[in-house]
């Protein structure tokens, strides 16, 4: 008996997160938003937010704001997305820069804390930017990057990592949720096995963060990067947050030295000396709309909880892998996500040779997903914003396309 | 005859440029706030756009505005900024990342092309996170800083220059205004100077761009970089510009590879290939709410033109140093800023010992002024929204105070 409607609205009827979905800006009800995972929507608590620091904190306080608004931002924004979705402990996070120059700063402190090894760890499935800043790494310092091939759905095995890594390897990159196939990592065994070798984690957590149960403490992971802009809500290019671990923190030194790092950064002294704590990761003067534009989103998170918003993102895919079997396997898609729910982030991807095209048409009848090359359709399922509803009209649209 | 506040009121009653005040959000019009070049304040447009990006953009128009709406944005808005402010050409100015972290870029781009070459020029005097980073690169790759020394209200005479170059110089840093004393050093002759001995210069236009005319095309400028908050009116931390002259982008190439940078960037392939444009110096996402905030500052002094912007900026200079005379020299402040208009930039600063404890209780009689260490008190004189009675009754309030 095959899944009808009704059954998916009896789905959000009893589904205790429908509720959050009222937080946000939603202007056209009638659009099928599956892309949660490329640019979160709009929280209306950030879209207040955002008016009382353009309207108050600059229009009227001006740079008095630095003082008493500002200047904390990075480091208390960065406790609240470590402490409350990634189980770091205070002090161990900070919010600025892009993810891209995030990931640079990490790696290349990383790669300081274990001079004479000459090898960098990535797979080819990793982002495009995290293999970009690896490569430019590699370059400037003449190192050697061991790529791991690409995996199936459900990603690296970890034998496969095991066969990469040796007392060479001064640090592996790995993604925790793979960007296109939602392929999920265990933090703690990848972690250990790594360690094994004497090389350092800098694990990426763009995909994964806000979406996934997160304990970066108790699975020793050294160093991570993410965006807050996917499952966070923060908005389009919203800045970055890095982890480094609190016994790591006098080892490892990060390479671009600016004011906002320095100590007593306001006497503005001769000579660079860091700041004894995770400010020492920040460089310049954060974009303060941006950075502000994050807390609301976060906050909703850590109130829903990730857990909660765990559960549901499996009860999404779930209906996902379902509806797949049911419409989008007869239509010609084949799954690339893996069927175990352990295995698997909050998005799944299907392929089918005319993917991007389908990408295209599916905006025609008012439904968003992402295209990822070469034969990707990916669907990305925000708990917080994506309604069983959603998963079963996208799909039954997907199917009559082909 | 000394000054009066009605011979202040009564340039404002004939200045050009007195109705874009109008234009900006004026909270508390019994503020005095001479710190736009610290944090310039908020356009009535800006609040506007950004409203703009949050309601539509973001919240109704969601991913889609990445194609439509925000991918260029980089590009468009550096080539708004150099080809109206810079004398830039189009296509060699693009926005983004903090103002250190495109300083790192930029030094290192120009460093990686003078191989063989050990030494970075670079004033005591710079900015500090000028200094900084230079010492992060030289300490990187293993090179030697040559400073020059702290210089008077001129800044470093073109003959100091000339004495800290040979042809083992690589890169030269210089602001092209001094963020303490104001010094203005002319582009064309500093920058033939370097060039004699085959070095690159990097310029920090923080102080200056917006406030002073500049012609990086007629000066023969290699690389230049600069903030977008102070006199561009920007927002808190809003994004850099670089300038990278166009015979020269083939050349230099930046540190920071990430998919920004990536020649079709979508398409996610393997293997970093740089864009054949200025979008090469583009590293991650960039901060769209921060990015959109630029553009109506800087279309306002577009608008105005930097000429007339310039010739108010001498005259509130010049008003500035007359009340120094008559005011402030006798109660004890010493100025630290050329008395030579073609030497100074839009600010003055005087020096106190008590410089801190004025800075402070002049806020309390309602003055903002930026007190630069170890003894400076700095009043920033931003044309589009700065008074010539603004300055009257701050050295005023400032005379009563010691």
């Amino acid at each position: 008996m095959a899944l009808a409607r009704s059954d998916a609205e009896a789905l959000d009827r009893v589904d205790p997160l429908a509720h959050y979905r009222d937080e946000f800006v939603i202007e056209d009800e009638s659009l099928i938003y599956l892309d949660g995972n490329s640019l979160g929507m709009l929280p209306r608590a950030t879209r207040d937010r955002v008016r009382q620091v353009l309207e108050d904190d600059w229009g009227r306080h001006l740079i008095r704001s630095w003082d008493d608004r500002w200047v904390d931002l990075p480091r208390q924004l960065g406790d609240l997305i470590g402490t409350s979705l990634l189980g770091a402990r205070p002090g161990e996070t900070i919010v600025g820069d892009s993810t891209t120059v995030a990931l640079y700063k990490a790696i290349s402190a990383a790669l300081g804390a274990r001079p004479g090894r000459r090898v960098i760890v990535i797979e080819r499935d990793n982002f495009p930017t995290d293999r970009y800043v690896v490569e430019s790494l590699a370059r400037q310092r003449d190192l050697e990057i061991r790529w791991i091939a690409e995996a199936g759905p459900d990603g690296i095995e970890l034998d496969a990592l095991g066969a990469a890594l040796d007392e060479s390897v001064a640090v592996v990159v790995l993604s925790q949720v793979d960007y296109r196939s939602a392929a999920l990592l265990d933090l703690g065994s990848y972690t250990d096995a790594i360690h094994t070798v004497g090389a350092l984690t800098v694990w990426d957590l763009c995909h994964s963060a806000g979406s996934v149960p997160i304990d970066l403490t108790g699975d020793c992971v050294d160093v991570a990067v993410g965006c807050t802009y996917k499952y966070l809500n923060g908005g389009p290019g919203a800045p970055a947050y890095t982890y480094v671990r609190a016994e790591l923190q006098g080892e490892l030194r990060q390479p671009i030295w600016g004011w906002w790092g320095r100590a007593d950064m306001f006497d503005m002294e001769q000579g660079y000396e860091a700041q004894p704590d995770m400010r020492a990761w920040l460089t310049g003067t954060p974009s303060v709309l941006s950075l502000c534009a994050v807390e609301p989103g976060v906050s909703m998170i850590a109130e829903a909880t990730v857990t909660a918003v765990r559960a549901k993102s499996e009860a999404l895919t779930a209906l996902t892998v379902q509806l797949y079997d049911e419409v989008l396997a007869p239509a010609g898609y084949v799954l690339a996500t893996s069927r175990d729910p352990q295995r698997r982030g909050s998005h799944v991807t299907v392929m089918h040779p005319d993917a991007r095209r389908l990408t295209r048409e599916l905006l025609g009848v008012g439904v968003v997903v992402d295209y990822r090359g070469p034969d990707g359709v990916r669907l990305g399922l925000a708990p917080l914003t994506t309604r069983f509803v959603d998963v079963h009209d996208a799909c039954r649209r997907m199917a009559v396309l082909t």
